[in-house]
């Protein structure tokens, strides 16, 4: 099903159309082809002794190809950013731009790969195919919940990282906020009581984390109110979720699941009602994910919150994916990392907080310019390889 | 199975794996990646309008993604150069140099793609899968029956041009070649009795190729002798050929094939005993293009042919792919083409040889560093599409 707007503007002088004109990538190659001497090394005959090298011994391909710089980032377009379903061409332009974030933030050498869509197995039997032409994919913008037995299959079969930036991206940064926020605050991160809005990609994967890092009381909503055992429509990873999380068994809606919440997380698209937001602790701490429109306006959760987030750069403590992806594929490929583990995006969620010299209630995550990021992210990574 | 010469000799300070340190590619941004500003034009929220703009009409993809100057590189490496199956990762990095050929050549971004193998349904499966990403499709150094299946319905099922360079691209080069080779002994191509040794992805395209040009009288020679009727052992495309080549219908090996022929083409990596050669028409044409080691050595070709090509960078005459692939692509690219026609094939080989002013036995084809082989090849093909 296609989510596209019938009214897509398309205006071939604004700047953003301006700025994508033939596209954002270019290929280079790394050493210079001047003459039939060059090109005996770089071409035939001499290439020939390092793909025999290479097949022989395989480990030798991350000295001797691009591979071991190479990130692949792919999409079937099916969940493009908050556009739906768009297909391959439409995801091209988001997954191109993703390969300029991760040049400049790490200087990894990334290509996009758009798929048409299909079953799980179809796209992960693709996907598996072409694999050994790189150092590590980034899964993006797939629907939930194909995305999660996706990565899981991909993750048993290949030995390189695969990391689906939705999820985890989303979740670390998440982590290294509350973490601030709390610091901020005065607060126990584990003593928090949660409620994450949204059970998508970002939303399961926010929750697991913040459980991993020690958080018990975390209640998620959907779109037809909280996650709970007693819910007979839940399927698959949803019911996963019920019998995870809400440990205090509270049912009905987000209403009733912000009720004395210390936090909410929105990751949904949806709205909250300001009467509902009343309900939430004293001094509670609001990040409100969804982007353009955040679910709750910042000047109206500030009535109610200590602290505020989003994922917009027009106000204080973005949310922003691209301070984690750039440094854990950085810290995974330099260190040859098979697997971004669970420590590892704690670790990472760690170091992009610890990158805030004096966390306040005005910055409680880095900014995305800030120099250093990506270099601490893939330290912490790579230190756990 | 494996082709990998137990003995790969590998030298980390040989110039060859030092010019391979790192790979041979790189990613770049095109446009400036500064600030917030230019953050919010290359990637969210500007992106969006783009990628709304491309679902809305997808050949807008083309314009403003970098779709329309990409080409994929693809192998399984199951017949990589002369070294046989040596598995998409001993593949890279020719196909690394590969790309490095398209950029310098043609101006085009090339990226490679290699694959685990498997049979001709899960290769076409997964390329088209991942074909919304690209251009144009180079394939490469995938086996032989396979490698024709696997182009034929690929064409069959993208509105991309699909090229498999070990096919055509020698075909190309052939053809020109001949054609001047023709020229310096004032014979008429479509006159002479021609035999291909090797009945291979090249062998096959050649023939074909040089059928197409007119000649009429082409046998076709495998390791078994003269590919005819007669043959029990003949299946799939052999079949194919033995209906449609050796219109005199001559029976038994190369030597009888050989008797009175005016071209041997050599693309089977064979030898030819010297006492075979002499049986062939006066002033013959040599091209014996296995490399590194020519079917017969170019010192021996000369004492029966008036004119020598090979497959090599150090003897005259070197037919080289590099000659026609580049400018096919961009000519296909730059046109929009779809596919990549018989008739632009016949014309990119009328446009290789137009290149050589004042052709002579010596020299019968461009340099490969000779400037304007790709524009001109480009051009040729552009006009047909």
């Amino acid at each position: 099903m296609s989510a596209v707007p019938a009214t897509a503007a398309f205006d071939p002088q604004s700047p953003v159309f301006l700025a994508h004109q033939g596209g954002k990538l270019g290929v280079h190659a790394t050493q210079p082809l001047r003459d039939r001497a060059d090109l005996a090394l770089l071409y035939t005959p001499g290439v020939a002794e390092v793909s025999l090298a290479i097949a022989a011994d395989p480990s030798l391909a991350a000295r001797y190809t691009s591979r071991g710089h190479t990130v692949a980032v792919i999409s079937d377009g099916t969940a493009v950013l908050g556009l739906g379903d768009i297909g391959p061409l439409g995801a091209l332009p988001v997954m191109e731009g993703k390969a300029v974030l991760f040049k400049h933030f790490a200087g990894l050498d990334a290509v996009p790969v758009v798929m048409e869509s299909g079953t799980v197995d179809e796209l992960v039997e693709a996907i598996a195919r072409i694999a050994p032409t790189y150092g590590g994919i980034n899964l993006e913008d797939i629907s939930a919940p194909r995305c999660f037995d996706i990565e899981e299959q991909l993750k048993d079969r290949l030995d390189i990282p695969v990391f689906h930036d939705d999820q985890h991206g989303t979740a670390i940064v998440v982590l290294a906020g509350l973490t601030n926020a709390c610091t901020v605050l005065g607060r126990h991160l584990e003593e928090q009581r949660v409620v994450v809005a949204g059970a998508g990609a970002a939303g399961v994967a926010v929750t697991k984390l913040l459980q991993r890092a020690g958080i018990r009381d975390v209640i998620v909503c959907d779109s037809r109110g909280i996650i709970a055992p007693g819910r007979a429509d839940l399927t698959g990873h949803k019911r996963t979720l019920a019998a995870s999380t809400n440990p205090r068994g509270v049912n009905g809606g987000l209403g009733d699941a912000l009720v004395e919440a210390d936090v909410y997380i929105g990751v949904s698209g949806g709205t909250v009602p300001e009467v509902e937001l009343a309900r939430m602790a004293r001094d509670c701490m609001i990040f409100a994910l969804a982007n353009p429109t955040p679910e709750v306006h910042p000047h109206v959760a500030h009535r109610y919150a200590a602290i505020v987030a989003t994922g917009r750069s027009d106000f204080p403590n973005q949310i922003n994916n691209v301070l984690a992806f750039p440094g854990i594929f950085r810290g995974a490929l330099d260190s040859g990392a098979r697997r971004i583990t669970e420590a590892m995006k704690l670790a990472a969620a760690r170091a992009i907080a610890d990158l805030v010299e004096s966390p306040s209630a005005e910055e409680i995550v880095p900014s995305v310019f800030q120099p250093g990021v990506a270099d601490a992210v893939a330290a912490a990574v790579a230190r756990l390889a």
